[in-house]
C-alpha cells in the first residue's frame, strides 16, 4: 500500500464518500488494506471496517492483520460485529481471532456464533499453543479409499468452502485412518472409473496435532508439500495445514530465534507502541545489567593490577569485544543450524570440537597481530605474550560455549536460541577479563 | 535420517549387498537420503550414487543436498554422469546444478546436455545470481484465453513433465501476455465448454524476471500464492516460483540476516570443514578487531583518569556492555521489521523517534540503578552521576544508532543486515567509553 492511496482514502472518508471509499478498496487485495489500518485513526479504522463488513470483505482483510494490530481492531468493535467476521473464518483463522480477543470477551462472542461453528472453535482451543493442531484448518476432503475419481470430482463441485486452495484430495481407510492423498492433478487426468486407492500417493508424511507447529514447517519445507495432514492418536485425518501458514511459522520461527538471541520479547515489534516496547526490554536489560556487573566485578578484582600498568585497562576492550564477536559467530551458525536442520548433516559432537578449532586458530591469528600491536605501542613485550595467551582462551572458550549454550539447550528441549546473545557475552566478558586481568597480574612486574 | 537407519545401509555397502542397499533406499524420501550423505566416505558416497542412479533417483535426491555438500558430491562424479542426472531435472534445479560445478567442468558438462536442454540452462544462467529468473522453473502450462475448460483438461493429462506439482493453469492473450490463471480445482468444477477466460483469475500478481527473488518471496508470502508467474519486459510469461522454492529462499533470507548481523560468510555452516569456516570468518574478524583498537584507543586518551581513579576501568565494562545490548536489540527489531516489510505498517521516521525514545528510558532505569550501586561500592556520588549520564547517552544513542544503521542501508539498497552488529558494537563501545570517561576526568577530582 503505498503512502498516495492511502491519503487518497483517507480525503475520501474525510468527504463521507463511502461509496467511493468502497469502490477505492474493491480494488485493493486483503493485504494491501490491512496495510492501510496502520495509518488511520481509531475512528476511520471502525469506518473503514464497516465499509469492509458491508461488502463482506472484513474477514479476509482483519486475517492479514499482524497480531498486535488485530487485537486493537478488535478491541473497536462490538461483540455482535466480532462474531459475524469470525463466522465466517476458516476454522485456523477464527481460533486466532478469538484468541486475540482476550479473556474477558471471549465467552461473550463464542455465544453469538453458531454452534456449529462455535464448538469448533471450542475444540481447536483445546489444543496447546503452538501445537500443529492450533494453526491445523479443518476445512479439506477427504474420501474413502474405494471411491472413484468420479465421485471425487463430484464431491470437490459440491463444496463451495474450499474453494480455489483446494490441491489434494485425502484418502481414508474404512476406519477413517488417513491411508494416502490424491494431488488434484492425478484426479484431472485418471480414467473416472478408478479408485482413488489407486491413483493416491501411499503413506503420506503427516504430524500428529500434538507436535509442535515448527516440526509441521520442516516436514513441510523438508518435503516440499504444499499441505500437511493433521493427525490424531489413532491417525485418523482431524486437520490440514496448508504451506501459507508454514510460511507464516517459518517467519514467526526466524523473528523468535534472531529475538531470542538479542534477548527480545517476540511481540517487541517495529510498530509496537513504545510504552510497550520498553516494557517488553526491561527485564532482558536488568539480566544484561546483572552479567554486566559480573564482568565488572571480575575488572574489581584485579584493580591493583591496572593502577600499575594502566595500559591493561586499554586492551580491556580488544579481549571481551574480540571473544563476544567470534562467540556470536558460533552461536549463529549452531542455532540457525539447529533450527534448519543442518546438524543433521553433522552431529553435535563434531560441531563443538570444530567450533573450538576455528575458535583457537582465529584467536592465534588475530592475537598474534593484537600482541605485536600492543608490544610496539606500549613497549612491553609482556604485555603482548598477556594479550596472545588471554585472546586464544577467550575464543577457544567462545568456541566452546557458542556451540554448548545452543546445542544444551535443545537437549533441555528449550528453545536453542534462548538468550544465548546475552549469556554468551557475559561468559565472553567475564572470563576474558579473568584470563587477561589474571595473566597480567601473575606475569607482569608490581 | 536416524543414525540406525544410516549404519544399516553402511553395513550392507561394506557387504557388497547393492540390491540390499537399493530396496532399503527405495523406502525412503530423497530428503531422507540426502542426508545420508553427510555420513559416508567418499568412496561410499559414489556407490550409494551409483544405486541411485540405476534406479533413476540420484537427480531428486541430489537436489535435496545442501548447497556445499552438492558440490563437493558433484566433484566425485564424471562429467557424463553429471549431466544425465543434469538432464533430468526440472530446469531450476539444472542450473543451480550446472553453477555448483565450477567454471572449469561447466563447459563440459553443458556440451553433453540434449541440445534444447542446453540453451534452455544457458539462457537461465543469463539471469543474475539471486533474481527471480535463476530460481524459477520453466516447467508450467500457459493456454490462450479462447481454449475451454476441456481443452485445457486435455493439455494437462497429455504433459508428464509437470506431474503431480501442476496446481496452476496460466493464461495469455494472443500476444501472449499474461492475463489470468486458473487455480485447477476451478477446472475440475468448470462446465467443460466454458472458456478459460470465463473462469479464470484475472490481473494476477506476477513478477519480472530480473527482480531480486526476495522480492518474489514477499510477494508469495503476502498473498498467500502457491506459484508466482515469472514475466518479461512485454509481460509474457516466462516462467514460475513455485512456494517450495519460495519456502527455501524465505530461509535462505532469514539466515542471511542473522549472518550478515553477526559477520558471517552466508556459506559458512555448521557442517562446512573447519578450514573453509576459519577462512570464511577471518576478515570478519580482522574487521572487528580494528573496531575493538578503536575502542582501544579511546580508553587510551583517558589513561590518566583511570590511573587516578581505577574504578573507572572496572564500571567500563557495564557502560559498553549494556550500549552494546540496547543497540542490538533496536537494530534487530529494525531489520526484522524490515525483512518482513512491517516497516510499512510504520514509517522509518518513526521507528528512528520510537528506538531514541526506549534507548532514552531504558538508560534512564538501568542507569539509575547501575549508579547507586556505583556509590555505595566505591563510595564516589560523583561516579554514580557520571555513570548515570554515560549510560543515558550511550543508550539513547544506541536506539539511534541501531535504527539508522539498517534503515541507511535499506535507502542506499544494500542489505540492511550487513555487518549491523560489528558495527554497532564498535559505536556503542567507544562512544561508551568516551562520554564515561570523558565525562569523569572532567567532573572527577583528580
Amino acid at each position: 500500500m503505498d503512502r498516495i492511496k492511502a491519503d487518497l482514502i483517507r480525503k475520501l472518508l474525510h468527504a463521507k464518500a463511502p461509496q467511493r471509499v468502497a469502490r477505492a478498496l474493491d480494488r485493493l487485495a486483503p493485504a494491501d488494506i490491512a496495510e492501510l489500518f496502520a495509518v488511520l485513526s481509531p475512528g476511520e479504522t471502525v469506518e473503514v471496517f464497516d465499509i469492509l463488513f458491508d461488502a463482506r470483505r472484513a474477514a479476509k482483510t482483519l486475517a492479514e492483520l499482524p497480531y498486535d494490530y488485530l487485537t486493537s481492531v478488535l478491541e473497536r468493535l462490538d461483540d455482535e460485529r466480532v462474531a459475524r467476521v469470525v463466522s465466517r473464518l476458516p476454522s485456523d483463522d477464527a481460533t486466532l481471532f478469538v484468541q486475540a480477543l482476550g479473556d474477558s470477551r471471549r465467552e461473550g462472542v463464542l455465544e453469538k456464533l453458531p454452534e456449529d461453528h462455535r464448538h469448533e472453535v471450542q475444540r481447536l482451543l483445546t489444543y496447546p499453543e503452538d501445537s500443529a493442531g492450533r494453526v491445523m484448518t479443518t476445512q479439506f476432503i477427504a474420501l474413502e479409499s474405494e471411491s472413484s475419481a468420479h465421485d471425487a470430482i463430484e464431491r470437490i463441485r459440491g463444496r463451495e468452502d474450499v474453494a480455489d486452495s483446494l490441491f489434494h484430495l485425502f484418502v481414508v481407510d474404512n476406519a477413517q485412518r488417513l491411508a494416502g492423498t490424491v494431488p488434484l492433478r492425478r484426479l484431472v487426468a485418471a480414467q473416472p472409473t478408478r479408485t482413488l486407492a489407486d491413483i493416491m500417493l501411499k503413506d503420506p508424511v503427516s504430524i500428529s496435532a500434538l507436535a509442535d507447529q515448527e516440526e509441521a514447517a520442516n516436514l513441510v519445507s523438508k518435503y516440499n508439500l504444499l499441505a500437511i495432514p493433521v493427525v490424531d492418536d489413532e491417525h485418523r485425518i482431524v486437520g490440514i495445514i496448508t504451506v501459507d501458514d508454514v510460511i507464516d511459522v517459518i517467519r514467526e520461527e526466524a523473528t523468535e530465534d534472531m529475538y531470542l538471541m538479542a534477548g527480545l520479547d517476540g511481540q517487541d515489534r517495529v510498530f509496537s507502541p513504545t510504552s510497550t516496547s520498553i516494557r517488553r526490554r526491561l527485564p532482558w536489560n536488568m539480566l544484561n545489567m546483572a552479567t554486566a556487573f559480573l564482568a565488572a566485578s571480575v575488572v574489581g578484582l584485579f584493580e591493583d593490577a591496572i593502577t600499575t600498568a594502566v595500559a591493561l585497562a586499554t586492551f580491556m576492550p580488544v579481549v571481551a569485544g574480540m571473544g563476544g564477536n567470534a562467540g556470536i559467530q558460533t552461536l549463529t551458525v549452531v542455532t540457525r543450524g539447529i533450527a534448519l536442520g543442518e546438524i543433521e548433516f553433522s552431529s553435535g559432537m563434531r560441531a563443538v570440537f570444530k567450533e573450538i578449532t576455528v575458535g583457537l586458530f582465529i584467536g592465534l591469528l588475530v592475537g598474534v597481530i593484537t600482541g605485536l600491536v600492543a608490544w610496539l605501542w606500549k613497549g612491553s613485550p609482556t604485555l603482548g605474550v598477556v594479550l596472545v595467551t588471554a585472546m586464544v582462551c577467550n575464543m577457544t572458550m567462545a568456541g566452546l560455549m557458542g556451540a554448548a549454550i545452543p546445542l544444551g539447550l535443545k537437549l533441555l528441549r528449550l528453545d536453542p536460541a534462548l538468550g544465548g546473545g546475552v549469556l554468551l557475552t557475559a561468559f565472553t566478558d567475564s572470563f576474558g577479563f579473568f584470563t587477561f586481568l589474571g595473566l597480567a597480574s601473575v606475569m607482569m612486574p608490581t
